[in-house]
């Protein structure tokens, strides 16, 4: 079977995820997955958190040209304080100082909105805004429902995880979800001009998010070929995406992108900034880049992040690094800085920014400009005076009831993540940490989604709530398609791993159902329970080719004629015919004529198995 | 360039590792690999940890008719403490029951050691008895060489690490090696009748071991490729292999991969048992069992998983497990223990066992039958019933001077890895622990290798010795070659993150060789010092594939006209040329004096960067 799915006629990816069904949950009509089981089992379909928006529905109608059905719009215009106002115009410098030449090949998207929201004056339309006013939003109801996977809350959960001091619910309910944005404990990005966008939670009492990155091509060969980009990481679990492009057409390209996109969709300003003073980071000027925020808050962009921590004394404390400042905003902030020897202008007009921010309730992304990135320099004086700095910033955006979350790094290794948390938890007012892996060693430049994964894995645990996934290319090239795959399938399951040793109520029902199916050879289940159904089966049928294998009690590590799963299979009858527990059992043991009468009724069960060829020590 | 290099027309992969050179360090003559940087860095070489034997070797001559040279044999012979005799002879059985018929495609070795060799009555030859008796042995000299990776002693060596108690020396002196191994902390695994190999150490105040498994063909197509998957998976790192052949020609391959090996090669006997009745469980015995252990250990094998843990009355103790017993070794055993309602052989025969053991210093690998198969299962009352008879176990075996190392699970969700840890540490005294994995969540099929990775990385930190590698296959299907090298790659980058966390003094070295060349654009060097040279390039190039890119000092995330790396060179440039440290840099910055004059400083060094299109925030 073909790796994408049926219909890609219409430019993006679409058809259901295999083995999956859509559902609606809720009188808000959440989307889920539901993954039906084979009857044999006797077991429930099992609910899933979808990312994937209407593309994975048969029933829903893609048109990129007309963008996603606005299922915020009525609940924005409810509130009564936002008004419409003619927007800024766009210019040439917009798509990369282009001019009117498109040649890039990117069009207007036809249905581009001319009037904008903002907050009426004087008003603050933030998520917190509500939540600290005692308000529970459309919005925060959608995300408790998301969260709880359309299970009931259950009645005899016992909780197996180690939280580090989170306070993560048995159930959640809106209540819950107001009160943790309201504490800045939580986010949910969503920018009034995207009501496209399905609300979901960011912050560690919540399942733990990723984000998936994406870029423009030099040379668009086509805008589907751009939007599938957001389409086909969300089908494998992005829960947002940060459109990271520069150059051309890259408004038009995120115009496009926003208004197909179900998830919260973030960017890193201060990129278009600096091609709009062609490329001379000196250049930069605060009014160049309000301009730039004000033009992607009428785009809809959910979460700015924003390089206010790069301050100018921290920035010769990067002078003795091993690997200076890797971050790309972080750089051209610093060379802004010791160019004009001032202060950061994101610092200094810091207040100013978040006055926009609250115009369109845009959440913070606090960057970490001088994150590490190398070993070496891990959890350094440079890193960590900038933490302090967002910490400041938190309070402040905070002051404005705006949303915010902190980036976090980028190469430590394992003795030094939790130190990471533990600092960021205690500078930032537990506002939600996002951390880009962190990668654990340096030398596996190849397979640096697995040495991230370890560490995205560990600070997931400890109570990052966020997880910026990172591609088998990292340091060398530019992602494919594959390469973006297997980056979000990677961070999905490192999330997954964090939910489940942080005891997330939902978590181990996934882990269960997959094992259960594994153990009774339900090998469809096993496929469609798994975070990449089409992998899994792929995997198997190089073995086992055959259709009746996939109903096989058997698998091809073992072959047919031996499976230790089968022998508990007999461990179980066999205690289940002699009606007694194990305390019987291991009581027999020490009575000699108990053995001999044992033997004789495991004779009376049958000693069907043949064992024999092929096997593996599988586990 | 081609994945696998130059020469295969011999049958098994060889031709030096890309940008390798092969070097002999010390009186001993041990083997390792010397990566040369570009002259341009002004850095020496940087030796790394070789197991990949003379394979990689250009001067050497490769005949797997003829097997590797005999390191070891004088040594061994020089303690006078051996004797040779006439081996078992070889019987149609041994090669799974196919008689004199030997169609499955495997010829006889054409050198078969006709007289092995065995220890002189009431002798011992475990390294740990020498060890115990106070004398340094050659291979105990090899191992503290081969831990040092050829460097000297460090003058200033500042440890940075958390090793949970482990005691990692600075240096590895002889004497260091003696004491780990007579305390039982670490083994040596070479069988006497293995004197290919070269020592190495599996202990946890060692560098962390992987172990790579490895299985026969069903119908073998030539002898070569099946010595090739050893020669396969050592040359990206294993540093074990285990042999889990069954069925057909399983001795006569085994001593072709022996013979060829110059690695310790480790095995699960039961199977072999097994396939001597037939496959069937019931009929194993402790005659056939030991005929067994005489006919491996003869030909070589270094360690052997014995699963004698697996104990009667533990068995009912997985009849409510999610996923029951899910080794095939413990599941054999529970089968007879139940079927005859005795207590298992190996058990009652464990120091018989030991005997054969010290005659030939074969290490025990306490096999974990009840390891969990599923979070579910992880950390239950089976697997710790289990594990403290593996304690109880290990001092049996040191009380005859026998090297014991414990097997570990499994699937274990990150909160319980820890303890699995503590519990061996305490249980079994501190032998080394040997996991697989173990993986962190169950719903990633396809992707085990990263689940498990996860696992590994951490309790490899903790104290695990060595790591079992898990392929993508895991769970699917059988590995094949990519498979092999994306499981041993994905252990080794475990291995490591672990080494550098644990606070190993020679690990950060790559590590910080690696940074400096990504941040100086070597990129040959930068491929050369990774992990998998030949897929970094492979990356790189496929994004900027010409020949002047190598050197090109940029990279395809950020382009040509920006670089956040070379922003920071200039910040060192501009930090060195007002001669001036950070302190005056950041109390310049309350002078609004100083700060114009620092401006006009800065335009006197030069703005030459342009910057542009292209970029990523990559890390």
């Amino acid at each position: 079977m073909a790796d994408i799915p049926a219909r890609t006629e219409i430019g993006v990816t679409t058809g259901p995820i295999r083995g999956s069904r859509k559902i609606s949950v809720g009188p808000l009509g959440v989307k889920m997955r539901a993954i039906d089981l084979e009857p044999s089992s006797g077991e429930p379909p099992l609910n899933v958190y979808d990312t994937s928006g209407p593309y994975t529905d048969p029933n829903a109608r893609i048109d990129i040209q007309a963008g996603l059905p606005n299922l915020r719009r009525q609940w924005i215009e409810a509130r009564g304080d936002v008004e419409s106002y003619d927007a800024r115009e766009i210019r040439p410098e917009d798509n990369g100082q282009l001019g009117p030449d498109r040649s890039g090949g990117v069009p207007r998207f036809p249905n581009v909105v001319k009037r904008p929201l903002r907050a009426k004056p004087g008003m603050n339309v933030s998520q917190m805004h509500y939540a600290r006013r005692g308000i529970i939003t459309p919005e925060m109801e959608y995300v408790a429902t998301r969260e709880n996977l359309g299970r009931e809350m259950l009645a005899e959960y016992v909780r197996d995880g180690e939280s580090f001091g989170a306070a993560i619910p048995d159930y959640v309910t809106p209540e819950f979800v107001r009160d943790e944005v309201a504490r800045g404990r939580a986010i949910i990005p969503n920018n009034i001009n995207h009501p496209e966008s399905e609300p979901m939670a960011i912050g560690r009492n919540f399942l733990v998010k990723i984000n998936a990155n994406i870029g423009n091509s030099a040379v668009a060969s086509n805008v589907a070929s751009e939007v599938d980009k957001m389409v086909w990481a969300i089908r494998w679990g992005a829960d947002t995406v940060m459109d990271l492009s520069t150059g051309r057409n890259i408004h038009d390209t995120r115009e496009w992108i926003i208004r197909n996109s179900p998830v919260p969709i973030g960017t890193v300003p201060i990129y278009q900034a600096l091609e709009k003073v062609g490329g001379i980071a000196e250049d930069l000027t605060w009014e160049i880049f309000r301009d730039t925020l004000i033009e992607q808050a009428e785009q809809g962009v959910d979460y700015f992040t924003i390089h206010a921590g790069v301050r100018l004394p921290y920035v010769p404390l990067t002078a003795k690094r091993v690997t200076g400042i890797v971050s790309r905003g972080g750089s051209i902030m610093a060379k802004w800085c010791l160019s004009h020897h001032k202060e950061s202008f994101l610092y200094e007009r810091f207040d100013e920014i978040t006055e926009i921010m609250k115009a369109y309730d845009i959440a913070y992304s606090l960057g970490d400009g001088l994150r590490p990135g190398s070993i070496a320099d891990a959890n350094d004086e440079a890193q960590f005076a900038e933490l302090y700095t967002l910490g400041e910033l938190t309070r402040r955006a905070w002051d404005q009831d705006v949303q915010v979350m902190i980036e976090g790094p980028g190469h430590v290794p394992m003795h030094k993540i939790k130190e990471n948390m533990d600092k960021q938890l205690a500078a930032c007012g537990e506002a939600p940490f996002y951390t880009l892996g962190p990668l654990t060693t340096d030398i596996a430049p190849g397979y640096d989604h697995i040495t991230s994964g370890i560490g995205a894995a560990m600070i997931g645990w400890y109570g990052t709530a966020m997880l910026c996934y990172v591609t088998p290319k990292e340091h060398l090239g530019l992602p494919d398609r594959d390469d973006v795959k297997t980056g979000v399938v990677t961070y999905k399951l490192a999330a997954h791993a964090a939910d489940l040793a942080k005891g997330h109520p939902a978590a181990k029902l996934r882990d269960d159902a997959l094992s259960r199916a594994r153990f009774e050879f339900r090998w469809r289940d096993q496929f469609n329970l798994s975070l990449d159904p089409d992998t899994a089966e792929q995997y198997h049928d190089q073995t086992l080719p055959a259709e009746g294998a996939k109903t096989a009690h058997f698998c091809s590590m073992c072959g047919p004629k031996f499976c230790s799963m089968k022998i508990t299979q007999e461990v179980r009858d066999f205690a289940a015919k002699q009606n007694a527990g194990a305390e019987t059992f291991i009581a027999a043991e020490d009575a000699e004529a108990g053995m001999a009468a044992m033997s004789e009724l495991y004779e009376a069960t049958g000693r069907e198995l043949y064992m024999g060829a092929g096997g593996r020590e599988h586990d």
